[in-house]
Order: structure tokens, then sequence, then C-alpha cells
């Protein structure tokens, strides 16, 4: 699958500074709200950005994995959440519906059909395979799902949106984020298994047990695509092309947790200009998100010790994208407002 | 001035917790947005709580102190800045709208008069008179501004609004800010005096010495009315009294950065039952605002290295308070989604 990925132009951010320094405030004087809009604003290439049509895609898959133990909720509450959220229950409904997101939820694999209304059925198979056994997804199913996540947002960018998260779902993934995020960065395994759902301590020691198999199994995988094919998801695989795709047609991505981030990793590694499009939304309270970013070499937004997935934290960061564009678009400057600046009375 | 405030009923509590368990999310999994639920429902006493009329009120005032050189800008533009205000120009013009507040602008004492649109006229005087020489307010002022402020928010709370934030705006009043958190917290001064709206290195250094100057006539005042009285502000002042008055009416207070933070300071140590209304809604990068929030045991809700005032940071939490008063209202339960909790398969 190919991506054809470009930074923005950096020649425009001295324009952008020098909006921003204009405005009504003393100078810098709104910390990362400023920063945030003049990355807005160098992704939009204007001193009048806006934010379009912000979507949410919650991708939803079971993982054969789930079937070793590795969370302590059984693997048929993928299946009852994609039915709660499409009955509008669930936290990103609330959060989405309460902050102005369009939430669309696609069903990448999960173990039973989801045959409840506004699921879109992408479904990919009943799961993926146990990796203790075999790769996760074979390269056909891999392709698949980066084309299937790929293709939401190019749909999503026809109809005039302009930033987008991805959330997931799926009893189990936090496995394949561990995996993904201690073979793509230099981050011992130990620091990057999380409790997941709720693991106790005698859970946790389980999970790590099996995970240390998997990689006994399958080697420290360092290729991006092929780690995100063995040890990945379905709804894994479908953030990571919809990043990429969202990066190609130069969109805002609103970065959640764990999870969404190991996907996102994925995309970085493939392709390292996606950055520049990424905000990253909040720091997870879960083992091994803190790692990420520091690896990444990024700062979040927001820190409220949430651990629930399924693009709740990047829910929670719209607001702030919203205010940042519009302190550069609509903000007065020194001059139209008539007011001083700093100097003598 | 009286003030007939009460803590809200703990008994309250382990219903809400129970509430907030059930809901179809891994236990705790939403972190501090579910403890910002738990207090909105016990401050409204309803396991369906909502935000209504939220409404930012800014108090502008101008200071004696200010002519002892201790800001980098001419008094000017306290007023000059009140006129952004009102043709909607400044950070928090922007930030209510988008975020949907109710603003008003209320001139507590600003130099000249203030004669635009929308613009309340609560002046108490042409500023505060300078503290080098003689206390800023006499104790008729003082019980004015108070009632002024608390007046503004029972008219809103008979509108029926039930969240309210306190804004500021005065060329000096981060000197006002320092003295009260120097006197009324264990903080050396030195450790209190920031910046403000962007003093250098030299400038910074006259401040701390006219602040020594301004102790050394007056005494460290640890009486939180009378520290008001002699280093405070009208618009300072009026925040105190507006902050007592929503206590006094159960309303969510929303805390912006240092200088709103140091008049609820005055109002939290005159009666610490107010505490339990209050949700401090972001840390300032200026100086003295961490150790005030050290000093009062809070955990802001966001750290976004601003410091701007005029309540722009309360202004961003908004929906942050919304999302987890939605969480609490409208999530479903375990039950009520029938999806399975921890347990095997």
């Amino acid at each position: 699958m190919h991506f054809n990925i470009s930074a923005p132009d950096l020649n425009f951010v001295p324009t952008l500074q020098a909006e921003l320094d204009q405005k009504t405030k003393p100078l810098h004087s709104l910390g990362r709200l400023e920063s945030l809009a003049l990355q807005i604003g160098l992704v939009q290439k204007t001193l009048k950005p806006r934010i379009e049509r912000p979507s949410l895609l919650v991708f939803a898959a079971d993982h054969g994995i789930a079937r070793a133990g590795v969370s302590p909720y059984p693997q048929s509450v993928t299946g009852a959440m994609v039915r709660n959220f499409s009955q509008g229950g669930a936290a990103i409904n609330v959060l989405t519906r309460e902050l102005g997101w369009d939430l669309h939820l696609i069903n990448a694999g999960t173990l039973e059909p989801t045959p409840w209304p506004s699921v879109q059925d992408r479904r990919l198979g009943p799961g993926t395979r146990n990796m203790l056994n075999e790769a996760a997804m074979s390269a056909e199913e891999l392709e698949q799902a980066l084309k299937a996540g790929a293709d939401s947002v190019r749909a999503l960018k026809a109809d005039g949106c302009n930033t987008v998260a991805f959330g997931e779902m799926g009893i189990g993934n936090s496995s394949s984020a561990a995996l993904l995020i201690h073979c793509l960065c230099d981050i011992p395994l130990q620091d990057a298994v999380s409790r997941g759902a709720g693991c106790d301590d005698e859970q946790l020691r389980n999970k790590k047990g099996c995970l240390e198999q998997v990689l006994s199994k399958h080697g420290r995988i360092k290729d991006p695509m092929e780690a995100l094919r063995v040890f990945g998801g379905f709804e894994l695989a479908m953030i990571a092309g919809a990043t990429l795709a969202a990066a190609e047609e130069r969109m805002l991505i609103l970065v959640d947790g764990l999870i969404a981030s190991a996907a996102v990793l994925v995309a970085v590694k493939f392709c390292p200009e996606v950055k520049t499009y990424l905000i990253f939304a909040h720091r997870s309270a879960a083992a091994g998100h803190a790692a990420l970013l520091q690896h990444l070499e990024v700062a979040p937004l927001l820190d409220l010790q949430m651990r629930l997935g399924e693009g709740t934290g990047a829910a929670l960061a719209l607001p702030l994208l919203r205010s940042a564009a519009a302190i550069l678009s609509e903000m007065a400057t020194f001059a139209s407002a008539e007011v001083a600046g700093p100097g003598p009375s």
C-alpha cells in the first residue's frame, strides 16, 4: 500500500508566529494554545484555520490472544460494547455528543457479526489468529485492513472533514499494543505491558508470561508493518491505515491513549512525516504510554489519569483545538484594537 | 458582610460512587473525569447533574501601585483592554464564544470610565490608592466591592445559572496577588512574585523591591479580609465577594490562574467550606501559582503553560465539566446495556 505523505511547508512558520505575536495579549502568554494554533495553521496553511466536521472513528475487533486469558474480561465484551456504542450508551458516545464530534463505528473483525444500526461492516474475520501459535494476520489481511482504514478517512475528507481521531475496542488489544511498543521503540517488555481493562497482579504476571512466549516464537520484529501483521489486530491495522491516509490528506489527527498510540506508532515508523499532523491528546494512566510518548518526543495536551480507550482521551481534547484555531483566526491585534504594547505610559 | 455557606452533604458520596462504578467502563478508568463528576453530582446533589448557563465574569480595575512601575505596560492598558473586551477581540471573548460561556464585563474601578456597550459600571473609583503609601482600599470600599461581586452572582443564579468563573484585568494586579499569597500562605515573597504581563529581570527586581517596601509599611497581615483591603484591588475584592456568594448559592466555581486564585484564596481563608465548590481549572505558568495550588492541596485540570488571566484558563476547562456531568447523567450501566463485567467468558 502506497501513501504519498509530505510535511507541511515550514516556510509559513514565521508568518504564523508574527500573527500570533501581534494578538492583544502578553507575548507567548497563551502557552501551548499558541503552539497548537501554530501547528493547526501550518497544517491548514492559513492564518484563519478552522476545525471542520471533526470525526471520531471507533474500530472494533477481537484478538486470538484473548483466548490465553490476557484480559479479565470475556471476549464477548467486544461485541457487547459495539452494541452499547450503537445504542449510544458508552463513554465515547456521551463525550462525542457533548463535544461536537461526528462518531463513526466500524466493525473491523469481531468474533460475531454486529448487525446493529450505525455500525459499518468492515469485518475481516472472527478476530485475528492467536499469535502464541501463528501471526495474527496474513499479508493479505493486513493490506485489506490498511485499505479499509484509509478508505474511511478519504470518504470523510471528501465530505468536508479536516480533523479526525481514532478510537478502538477489542478485548486483548493491550497485548498487541505492548508488543508493538516493545518491538518498535527501545522500551523493555516489562515496562510496555499494562493492566489493560483491569488485570490484577496475578493476571498481569500471566499476561507478561504470554507475551514473552509470543516474542520467543516470532522474535523482536523491527519492521513496523511486519510487526503490525504478526502482533497487531484488525482494528489497529485500520487505525494505522487511517492515520497514513489522514496525513496524506493533510488532516489534523488527534491521537488517543495507549492502544491508538501504538497503532499510530506503526504509521510514524513507516513514514516519519506523519508526525507533523499528529496532536497527542492525553497521557494515559496505562503503563507504557508515558514511555511511548517520551520515545516519540511529544507532550500530550491532557493528563487526567484516564485509561479507557474508545477514543475518549482524543474526544476530550477537541475543544482545545477549536480554541487554538479561534485564537489565531479571531483575536484582535494590538493595532486593530488600539491597545498599547509594553513601554512608558 | 455575611455569607451563609455550608459544605455539600457528604452522605450522598456513596450513592454517586456506586452509580459511577456501574457505568460501562473498567472501574475508575475515566480517572479525574470521574472525581470531577462526583464533585459536580455532590454540589448539585443529583445523579443527573447539568451545567446550566455557565457564566464568566471579567472584573477590571486599576491599581495605585502601578504608578511605581511594577508593570512594563502603561496603566491605560486596563481601560483599552476593557474596550477590546467590549468589541469582542480579546482572548477571553474568543474562548467564551467558542466554548459556550455567557461573558459578563464589569468595570470595578478603572482610571477612566469605560462607556462602551456591554460593560457594566460598578466603578468604585479611579483605581485603588497606592499601597506604598496607604491601604489600597477603605473599609467601606472593600465592603462595597464584596457586595458588588456577590450581587452579580446572585443575579446570575436567579437567571438559572449554576456554574461561574471569574476573570480579571488590571495593570498592577499581580503585585496584589503576590502580597496576598505571601501573607495568607507560608510562601516567601520571592517565590510569590511573578513577572506579571512580562517583566524583564530588572523590572522584576524593581517589583520585588517595591513589594518589600509595601510589606515593611503595612506588615505581614494575616487576616484575609484585612489583607485584601490593604493589598488588594477592586476587581480582586469583587471576585472574593462573588466567590463567597457562589458558594452560598451552591454553584460550581471554576477557578482561573494566579490573580483569580489569589482572590479566591481570600474567600477560602475567610470561609474554608468555600473550597468544596471550587474546581481549579489550570496551573498558570506565572510564578507563585503552583505554590499556591500546593498550599491549598488542589490539583488543577489543565497545565498548558498559560499566564494570560482574563479568565482564559477557567474558560478552557468548561468542556471537561460538561463532559464529567454527562458521563454521570447519560452513560449506560453494565445492567442496562447488558454488557458482562470482568470474569470467565
